[in-house]
C-alpha cells in the first residue's frame, strides 16, 4: 500500500516564509509514511492574481530555479515524490501556473502547466476574486502523466478541475492517481467535493485535492477554505483536512483496485471517440433561447 | 417560468400495459403543469436486457411505428415535449436504444441513439446485469441538442451518463436542459446524485433523470430504484421521485440563469480544444503499473 498526502498552509507574501513552511510540511508529511506529497497552487507566494500589479512578475522563477532546487533536495532528503507548483518564468519570457514533478532521487521528472486561465468578475461577488489571465499564458504542454517510482501520476491545477475534458485525458494517458493543487475561496465549497469525486469515479483514479487556507498574511481579504482530500475511485473520501488550518491530508491508496474497477464499468472501452468530434472545435456554443 | 418532469414506474412484459401507464403518469404530469415530460429508458417494455434471447427482437418498432404514434398522439393532446425511449429497429436491420422526441403539436422533431452501450459481468455482482451489446448497436447520430418550444434539449441514455464526453458535447450543443432516461440499479445508486449533479455544474445546464423503478413484472430480478430527478446548473436537487414505487419528479426551472452562469464561471471560455486531442484517439489507454 502507498501512502499520499496533500499538505495545506496559509500563504504569506515572504516567499522564504511559505517554503520554509512548505518544508516543515512535507517533513511531517514523509515522516507520517507519504511517498507523494502534493503541494498547494503557487505554494512559494501568497494568491496574489487578485490585483494586477506589475512588480509580482518578479516572484516568478525559472524551472529549475532557486526554490524548485530547494524543493528537489526536499524530496531526495525525504524520499518522496513531490509535486511544487510556482510561478514559472519561461525562458521565451511567458509566465504560467506550473506545477514541477519530483522524484525520490531529486530527478526532475517533468512539469505541467495549468491550461485553463481563469478571470472571474469581482463585481458579481463581495470575494476578491483572480484576475490570472493578467499574470499567465495558458498551458502549452497539453495533460501529461509522470511515471514515478510510486505510480503514475496526472495534474490538474485549480481551475482545470471544472474542465472534465482534461480530467479524462489524463485517464487516458494512465494516471492513477491525479494531484489537484488549488487556490480556491468558499465561493466555490459547494463545487469542491462534488467535482473531484466525480472525476474519480468516471475516470477511476484517485484524486488528491490541495487547497490553500485562510487568509495569506500581506495579501488580500480572500479566504482559502482548505479542505485538502484523498478520493478513492468509488468517490469516497479518505481524508479530509481542515477547513481554517494548517493541515495534511494523507491516506493510503491501492493502485490494484484500478485495472479491477476499470474492466468491471468498461467506460475505457465504449468510449466513443468517433462521436467526439465537437469537444476539438472551436466554436462558440449557440446563444441559448434564454439569452436571445 | 417552466415545469419539467420526469415520470417512473414498474416495468411488465405486456407493452400495452406499459403504454397506458406511460400515458396515464404523463397525463397526470401535464395536469401539474409540466410542459416536458421524460418516460424511462425502454419504456415500452420491461428491461429485457439481462437475458440474451433472440425472441426479445420482436419487441423493436421502428421510428416513427406504433408506439411512437401513440406517444404522438399524446403529445399532441397533452400540450407537451415528450421524450419517449423505446427499442428502435431501424430499416437497415440494426437495433438501437432511442429516444423520440415530440413536439406539442405532434411533430416528431428527433431522435437520440444510444452511443455507449454496457455489457457488464453478471459474475461481479449477486445483482442481474445487462448484456446490451446482443441487441443494440452503439449510436450513430452523434451527440445533437434538439430545439423545441419551451427550450432547447439534450440527450444521455443511461450508461451514455458515465461519458464526461457526451454531456460536454450536450453543452457545446447548448443544451438548456439534459434529459437521461435509465433502467438502474442499486449497484449505480452512490453514482446517480454525484454524475448528474456534476454534469450540471461543468456544462450548467438542468439535468433531469428519469430511472425505472422496482422489479419488472415478469421479467428478472433486477431492482431498479427510481430517484427520478430535477437537477439545477448549481447542482441543486429540485425533485426527486422515490426510490421504491410509481412517481412522478417535476419541479420549475429558470432557463434564464443559464448565460449568466455560464459568463460568471467563464468554462466555455476557456475550453483548450486545442488540447483535447487525445479524446478523439482510437487508442486504448496504456496499461497502469499496478496491472503490469
Amino acid at each position: 500500500m502507498l501512502k499520499i498526502a496533500g499538505v495545506q498552509f496559509v500563504g504569506q507574501a515572504d516567499k522564504e516564509a511559505n517554503i520554509r513552511t512548505a518544508a516543515r510540511l512535507v517533513r511531517q508529511a514523509a515522516a507520517q509514511g507519504a511517498r507523494m506529497v502534493c503541494l498547494p497552487e503557487l505554494f512559494s507566494t501568497m494568491y496574489f492574481c487578485v490585483e494586477t500589479r506589475r512588480e509580482y512578475f518578479a516572484w516568478a522563477e525559472p524551472i529549475p530555479g532557486p526554490t524548485i532546487e530547494r524543493m528537489v533536495a526536499l524530496a531526495r532528503e525525504t524520499g518522496i515524490v513531490l509535486i511544487a507548483p510556482i510561478f514559472e518564468r519561461a525562458p521565451d519570457g511567458r509566465f504560467f501556473n506550473t506545477a514541477a514533478v519530483i522524484g525520490p532521487d531529486g530527478a526532475l521528472i517533468g512539469k505541467y502547466r495549468k491550461s485553463s486561465i481563469p478571470f472571474m468578475d469581482a463585481s458579481r461577488s463581495s470575494e476578491p476574486r483572480g484576475n490570472e489571465k493578467f499574470y499567465f499564458s495558458p498551458g502549452d504542454l497539453g495533460f501529461p502523466t509522470f511515471e514515478t517510482p510510486f505510480g503514475r501520476i496526472g495534474i490538474l491545477i485549480c481551475y482545470d478541475r471544472h474542465f472534465t475534458e482534461a480530467a479524462r485525458v489524463l485517464g487516458l494517458g494512465g494516471a492513477e492517481i491525479v494531484f489537484v493543487p488549488t487556490a480556491t475561496t468558499f465561493m466555490t465549497r459547494y463545487l469542491w467535493d462534488l467535482e473531484l469525486r466525480a472525476h474519480a469515479v468516471v475516470n477511476i483514479y484517485y484524486v488528491c485535492g490541495v487547497n490553500k487556507v485562510g487568509v495569506d498574511v500581506g495579501g488580500s481579504a480572500r479566504n482559502h477554505f482548505g479542505n485538502s482530500m484523498v478520493i478513492n475511485p468509488r468517490g469516497e473520501i479518505l481524508a479530509q483536512a481542515s477547513d481554517a488550518k494548517e493541515d495534511i491530508a494523507i491516506a493510503e491508496v491501492d493502485l490494484t483496485v484500478i485495472p479491477e474497477l476499470r474492466t468491471l464499468w468498461g467506460y475505457y472501452r465504449d468510449r466513443r471517440p468517433d462521436q467526439y468530434g465537437p469537444l476539438l472545435d472551436a466554436v462558440a456554443p449557440p446563444a441559448s433561447r434564454a439569452a436571445a
